[in-house]
């Protein structure tokens, strides 16, 4: 396993070592990039130290390659990303795991190589708590690493029971971190995936603004070309007066009414401890009936 | 003069007095539209009645429709705005101004129809504060009521000294709050200005928030089309230990050194009392010299 800061600079170093520390006592041989502590601004290491950071990554050979967080600061990077080199690694077996920021390069990836990357965990943040890591997202890691991880299941919530069951086969799931991703349209960044199966999550973003991006997403004809949008966790916002009911179900609502995609809530994925591990840019099968939602993918690298 | 609210309800309604007392004692004759006090969650009335709003202020027949604040609201009614009869009234004569969420639309006219409307104050934060309204804010409003505007001037920052001057003719000049501007990257809303002068501001946004809609706009080939970049104010974030010294300053650095388009600081336009009129869609020359800068329209309606 290969641990790298293409992102945002470590400064809770005392997570990082414990995410590391729980790795190895999982049985993982964990390999640290040279620059993975790096600092210059916000950053982990300037433009080129975090361009090299993720090279090597690339080049490591690992089963998986861990961010130690996200942040900013990929997307800033997007024009220089060692494309091929990833797409050659993902082909080969390295599971490029990550959230948040790491979007920009999952789906600038996605879009110039169609190459599989994973949403799932960071090191800090997941694997670095204090106390034990979230169970389901380690049981869902450990899975990917043993190749038996297939599928997501997840319960919808309760308004969903007399909901139409939604069958979509043999569709490209892709997403990530709404802010993002929509900070990619109308660049050639953001991939075109026709039928597709979007996921999407955000963290601190109030709805208003959550439902500007989909606004985005939809005015630019993304999402009328999905199957289905998954809605992860959009978590640590505050409503204000101001919003007199306004809120993530007015959103959801809004979204539904707008596009022919089934629109599943409460897909276990955002910037929370429960995350289940999703490959971006894989075949996958979608099922719900009544209360429960499974997501399927077959041989994602 | 035509009041209306194409987008968040007016909370504050104290400032929405004194601010219609304010523009009656310049003497203007107010028109108040009938939903401008109206809400429905955080809007100024559901999505008809808003659009309704517009379309009123669009045959109103004003010298100036002035919005009665921003907020959020525009983006979703884009499909469904009223190109036409706004474009129609703008060649008649009838003056939109606004700013923030109002970018949405002003930006989408001028992508649809090519009609100019004017950046500028909203009327309860800018006419309707308690005590004096800025004097400068006044008297380009003013100016253009009396059809004598004809341009804004500033002084840029010290370090601007050296720089070479900057020359700019017949420009289409364009832009606003880029949040809502950034937003219609990849839409049919955005709209395609080649060789343009493009003005930016913003607020509540970090740094880094700025930066990567900057890229979105850079990598949409959107900034390699202007001749200039007018930065405007952005303000009402906060640094933080995190940033170790990454600010607005690294951002302007950072945009300069990955666009030919001279960038220029400082131009008084945002969410400040100090604010320049700026014409939407309409051709201008652009000079600077030192620390001074000077825009300059032609018989923009």
């Amino acid at each position: 396993m290969y641990i790298y800061s293409p992102s945002g600079a470590v400064r809770d170093k005392a997570a990082f070592k414990r995410g590391v520390a729980r790795l190895k006592a999982l049985g993982h041989d964990v390999e640290v990039d040279p620059d993975a502590l790096a600092s210059s601004q916000r950053f982990a290491g300037d433009d080129a130290t975090r361009l090299a950071a993720i090279g090597r990554a690339a080049t490591s050979g690992a089963d998986v390659a861990l961010i130690s967080r996200g942040g900013y600061g990929i997307t800033r990077l997007l024009p220089a990303l060692p494309y091929k080199a990833l797409a050659k690694a993902a082909e080969r077996g390295t599971r490029f795991v990550g959230l948040s920021d790491f979007t920009a390069l999952q789906c600038a990836l996605l879009a110039r190589t169609g190459a599989t990357t994973w949403a799932g965990p960071a090191l800090c943040a997941d694997f670095g708590v204090e106390g034990a890591p979230d169970d389901i997202m380690e049981a869902c890691f450990d899975d990917l690493l043993c190749g038996q991880g297939e599928g997501a299941g997840w319960r919808l919530p309760k308004e969903c029971e007399g909901h139409a069951p939604v069958q979509v086969r043999k569709a490209v799931l892709w997403g990530g971190n709404l802010a993002v991703l929509a900070g990619l349209a109308g660049t050639p960044y953001l991939p075109d995936v026709r039928g597709g199966v979007l996921f999407l999550e955000d963290v601190n973003e109030h709805p208003y603004r959550i439902e500007r991006m989909l606004t985005q997403l939809l005015l630019a004809g993304v999402l009328g070309r999905q199957k289905a949008i998954l809605m992860g966790q959009f978590t640590g916002f505050a409503a204000t007066p101001h919003d007199k009911g306004f809120g993530m179900r007015s959103v959801v609502e809004w979204l539904r009414a707008r596009v022919k995609a089934s629109v599943l809530t409460h897909l276990p994925f955002g910037h929370v401890p429960t995350k289940v591990l999703l490959p971006v840019g894989a075949k996958v099968s979608l099922v719900s009936e009544g209360r429960d939602a499974l997501v399927v993918w077959e041989h994602a690298h």
